[in-house]
């Protein structure tokens, strides 16, 4: 059965096709600039890459396009043939705990969730209301970005605020990346051999958030209301003094939506550094002993060890295995021996040319073998999640 | 040798005088509602504590009356013995890594410093320059509450927000409660009588900061570029995710300076339960099975988990010993116990016992005898600290 696994962005929008329940990628692509001049697209297809140029006015063009290039390579023969196209949604709330078949109500609830997130989910909506007019007999489902977290007790979703804010106005830690902190956390436990497992899963790209699993369903995560808390990421401050806000809005003469653009595009990695949101970009210069390169990655490392040790006195010491996942955290070796060295303590321990040769898409074991808590990288892919939920739920349909 | 220590907030004035070295207070209280109606003053000298109505119109009433008792009470018989005053400064910003003798240039820069602290260094400010005035022949010292915490390295103290903040105006981590950390860090190396040690010291008050030291330097400390971050407090938020703000702003048409003065004076213990800011109040709630206030203390004692687990990964597990402090610290043994109760995985473990049996301005280890870690309680005197530093700097006059 074939699966498409969508994720839409307000100016993109990329797409994997599956023969489930094999998982096979039968293609998979993306197409850039929607709505915008130069738009383009790339499609991945039996070894080989292609780029074209095409006006992309619409998520709806794409589909068309995406549609025509299934068609005339063949991947399939009839529109009949995708039985079901799954969406990433970055947020449900707290009313979705897990993927759902779309309709009409689900639709007004996640265009109601706006308010939490005005930037992704009105530009999710757009990739499934165009694959609903184009491929109408397949089943939609959508997959949320938060079901995941929504397991975690209330004494760790709540904030110090007034209560009322939560009860109004949604005011909560809901989490983020949970199809990732999904897939990874499955898979690890897996590889401990457990039927119960404790985890933590270490998601560290451009975004990153550190979650903590107890058999299979999250506790804590380190992203909060937004994904801008937590570890310090990319562009993102991660956890600061919320009285910056006043304070620098005071000093300088600054709107709020200003700071808040400030503090998400140009804060992270790059607002210490001064170098690049892009952590390779960084290595470079520590490289080069650039100081301010070399700092701004301590603050990085602290600020993931800093989660790592307060998730693992929350269980107790009681972790099985822990793993890294995502652009830095599969292909970063120096990122995950300093943090592991920084935890001996609690009994992790590296195993360095192990841990060397695990990069580019590699899954295995990077701790040494008297560590106490073994800990592996393994590659993330969300959008396998996205396609076994879908092809779940379109076969209880 | 005579030596005042002052704490001087917009309409309040404490004080004590000690005489030194012996530390014997010789007679302290306080000044309140300066400048408003009802105002009144207590003093506790002999045993005794009086209060009296006062038209208190500004500090410099304030020190008049404060001489006139010290003379009629016979504590002193001139001016002329009063050798030092010293006052609490909240903020030194990075200008300041110990206490200082006031001079014209010292009060300048507490000036320059108020954008830091727009509530605390004028008001502080106002209390020097009462004593100035009305003691002119007393060396007048400045006691930092940030200036324990400069020790902090950069990797410690910086937000991974735009670094020109931090060159420019100042944004890092500064910490306060200096003065209770030292006293309490210095007290508890005492204790556990070694010439060098890595202790944890938790100051959880009305106010609250944790606080890592070693070997008698800050090493990081969880109130932030303001007091509102760090820990869960009696009407402070702590940490949040800042996205809160622009979020709560919109929803609710706030202000930046309501929805700061909302995180200050109505969130914390006092906004999740709905029903004090006040621990003991809350504690009586939890006897009566209230939900909320239940679940507002779990916030409350995972917040201080969470920074002792950070602070025993930061040293490697090489801490030597942890006090609790301050009003919750000194009085709350339930609080001290689900705090190390949830901290047995690194080797704590209470002596439920004793721990009950400490409170009321006592001293004393609270932990079990096989606890690797000793616990202790150990009653704050930011006061003395201050009596002290100003004896010492006045001898060195």
């Amino acid at each position: 059965m074939k699966v498409l696994s969508i994720n839409a962005g307000s100016s993109s929008l990329k797409f994997q096709m599956y023969e489930m329940p094999e998982e096979e990628v039968l293609i998979s692509g993306r197409f850039e600039r929607i709505g915008l001049d130069k738009a383009f697209y790339t499609i991945k297809y039996n070894g080989d890459k292609i780029q074209k140029e095409a006006e992309l006015k619409n998520h709806g063009v794409c589909v068309e396009i995406l549609i025509n290039e299934l068609l005339e390579n063949k991947v399939i023969e009839s529109l009949d043939e995708i039985k079901a196209v799954g969406h990433r949604i970055v947020h449900g709330g707290d009313k979705y705990s897990e993927s759902v078949v779309i309709d009409k109500d689900v639709i007004k609830t996640i265009e109601d969730l706006s308010s939490l997130a005005p930037l992704h989910n009105p530009a999710n909506l757009m990739g499934v209301k165009a694959f609903m007019k184009k491929i109408p007999n397949a089943v939609q489902v959508a997959c949320f970005d938060t079901a995941f977290h929504q397991t975690m007790k209330e004494d760790r979703y709540l904030y110090a605020v007034p209560y009322d804010w939560y009860k109004k106005d949604g005011v909560r830690k809901y989490g983020f990346h949970g199809m990732s902190h999904r897939y990874v956390s499955e898979r690890l436990s897996e590889l401990v051999d457990k039927d119960y497992s404790n985890v933590i899963v270490c998601h560290i790209g451009n975004g990153g958030s550190i979650s903590l699993v107890r058999d299979g369903k999250c506790v804590d995560t380190s992203m909060g209301f937004t994904p801008n808390a937590g570890i310090i990421m990319g562009s993102r401050c991660g956890d600061i003094d919320y009285s910056i806000i006043p304070y620098i809005a005071k000093k300088r003469g600054l709107s709020l939506e200003e700071i808040d653009t400030i503090l998400n595009k140009e804060s992270g990695m790059l607002g210490t550094s001064e170098i690049s949101s892009d952590f390779r970009d960084i290595d470079e210069e520590i490289a080069k002993k650039n100081k301010q390169a070399i700092m701004a990655h301590y603050l990085f490392v602290n600020s993931i060890v800093n989660y790592i040790a307060r998730y693992y006195v929350e269980l107790n010491g009681r972790i099985d295995a822990i793993a890294f996942t995502a652009g830095v955290g599969e292909n970063a070796p120096h990122v995950r021996r300093m943090v592991i060295d920084r935890l001996s303590c609690l009994g992790f321990k590296i195993d360095r040319e192990k841990n060397d040769a695990i990069r580019f898409g590699k899954e295995g074991l990077v701790s040494a073998v008297d560590s106490k808590i073994p800990v592996y990288v393994i590659p993330t892919d969300e959008e396998v999640m996205i396609a076994r939920d879908t092809y779940r739920l379109s076969n209880c349909e």
